[in-house]
């Protein structure tokens, strides 16, 4: 499945952008940061690996185009959010001891955890940094509040997501209601502030940015579900990761949430031992792996994403955008609903 | 040195208010924070411990004094940059492998170092989150916008700083201007942000502030040569260290500095050789103390701690403060200057 073209629409703005704002800092501090998003390699050399899709700040100038404005209104938003999202990634890789990202060291495995840590938080700062550029691109400074207020919120809940899933590795009563509370918190926050500062950016209609911030959280729980799935049924050819990966790690995904409330107590009981291991053999995941697919978790699974997705198109059919927008709005929710990579 | 009575003047308005900020929230990572202020044990209940001395939201409510305006004006800022240093704390702490602060626990050593740091960096948007109050406190959004500015700013110098000191732990070749720099930014910054905003929360005149950011700066580096000096030669009854503690951590204190670019060749090396073991025995900081008391480092420390006093005395007598606030002013410095504890 190809990524749309949306994803390459706004590619070089949104990449200029994040260079102006680390144009000005020079400790080696910054160059972790610039390592980090792929823009260098470990020695400082430039790289022509390149880095994400950049799922948010697309999406956050595409709810700006949505509210009928130009994009480079929410040019400094669509920085923000990628920064907040690549310093969670920057923690996130010292929390789980993860030491590759998109195949290479992360951050802490060349740096050490102290600066790794150091490099994350600094990187919060800069998205605050890069947010009150808001100023010079016409917006008030009442406007530029508010998306900091709403950016402040969703950073909280991204870390109360983080918090949660961490947390969760320790408990074996994790229900379906708590998963969803937790990727709300550690990926779903973050979408829906891009939707909704972006909007907000474009037209200043609070009411109306809500409305897109409402569609990205259900596209960002749906984006989080669909990665579940691929985390354990993923083609390792594209995912490039191992298949039962998740299972591997013990991640209490939707997937895993899903056997261990099973029906049947002893496939319950079987994967909840497994998930209680220390380490989990080859055989573990392999077992665990046909219990689920006996309990057909797989498809009960992917009906949450579509039902989310659902919900998201709903939202964007009944919010009044241009034609043109909302076929771009539509494309990146197919594509999330059903990519395999 | 008995603490100037001007720390306890604000306490409790800095307590409600640091109290309410955290009162909307209640998932258990708040109250890992709740611990770390020294409001609850480790099980949460309410002690009567107390926190740290609240320099720095004294120093901005008294900025705002010296500005001419009651202090609620100041209130979300001093608990702004309350929220900063603590956050600072709870990754200092992981990151320098400490399992105590004033005699308890960590946060890290109890929740473990992935949980404590989104501690830490939720703390950090907390800090935001109650500084965007001011606006409540009869400020416009403008300067609501340039008082986050300049947290912003002030929170990237201490992250550098902070990064600087640990990447001096590898290096043998730090010199006093080094050292300057790195202070500068993990202690100053800070402090002197402290002042400028609570001056600026008080009058708004920008001119003004800086003058007592720049008081600030000077103050918080007098305060921190002094801690080094207090990390060495401090009274073990009155801190609650060992006498040589920053010597035994291999710390590029001052001090350390100072014996490491010596004059005389013998000695130099003999610390150098002490600062670049694995660990530091008993003999060794006995030697290395022996080695800065015949260099007469203390004295020159000193020296450098009193120099700062001087040129932060002669910012505030210049600044037109009324002569109440002054007199608090001069009084926390002298405090900085000799405290022994």
């Amino acid at each position: 499945m190809k990524l749309p073209g949306v994803f390459n629409k706004y590619r070089d703005a949104i990449d200029a952008d994040l260079k102006e704002v680390l144009t000005p800092f020079d400790l080696p501090l910054y160059d972790m940061m610039r390592y980090h998003l792929g823009w260098t390699d470990a020695a400082g050399r430039p790289t022509a690996d390149g880095s994400g899709k950049a799922l948010r700040p697309t999406l956050c100038l595409l709810a700006c185009e949505a509210a009928g404005a130009p994009i480079d209104r929410a040019i400094p938003a669509a920085t923000a959010v990628e920064l907040v999202h690549n310093f969670s990634l920057i923690h996130d890789d010292i929390q789980d001891d993860d030491s590759e990202r998109r195949h290479r060291p992360t951050v802490w495995k060349l740096w050490g955890k102290p600066q790794a840590i150091n490099a994350g938080t600094a990187m919060n700062i800069l998205a605050n940094v890069a947010l009150m550029r808001s100023g010079s691109r016409g917006l008030t400074a009442e406007q530029c509040q508010s998306m900091r207020s709403i950016l402040d919120e969703a950073t909280l809940h991204l870390i109360e997501g983080q918090y949660l899933d961490i947390s969760f590795e320790k408990r074996d009563d994790v229900g379906i209601e708590d998963y969803l509370t937790m990727i709300k918190g550690k990926t779903a926050a973050l979408i829906a502030c891009s939707m909704e500062i972006g909007s907000l950016a474009g037209s200043g209609d609070g009411a109306a940015a809500q409305k897109l911030g409402k569609f990205g959280e259900c596209l960002g729980i749906a984006f989080q579900v669909r990665d579940d799935i691929l985390g354990i049924w993923g083609d390792p050819g594209k995912t490039g990761k191992q298949q039962g990966n998740d299972i591997r790690r013990r991640k209490k995904s939707l997937p895993a949430v899903c056997a261990l409330s099973g029906e049947n107590a002893e496939q319950r009981s079987t994967v909840a031992a497994i998930y209680g291991k220390e380490t989990v053999s080859d055989e573990d995941v392999d077992v665990v792996l046909e219990i689920m697919n006996r309990m057909k978790i797989q498809g009960q699974v992917q009906t949450v994403v579509d039902d989310y997705c659902d919900r998201a198109g709903r939202i964007i059919r009944e919010a009044g955008i241009g034609a043109g927008t909302l076929t771009d709005l539509e494309e990146v929710l197919h594509y999330l609903a059903e990519r395999d990579y």
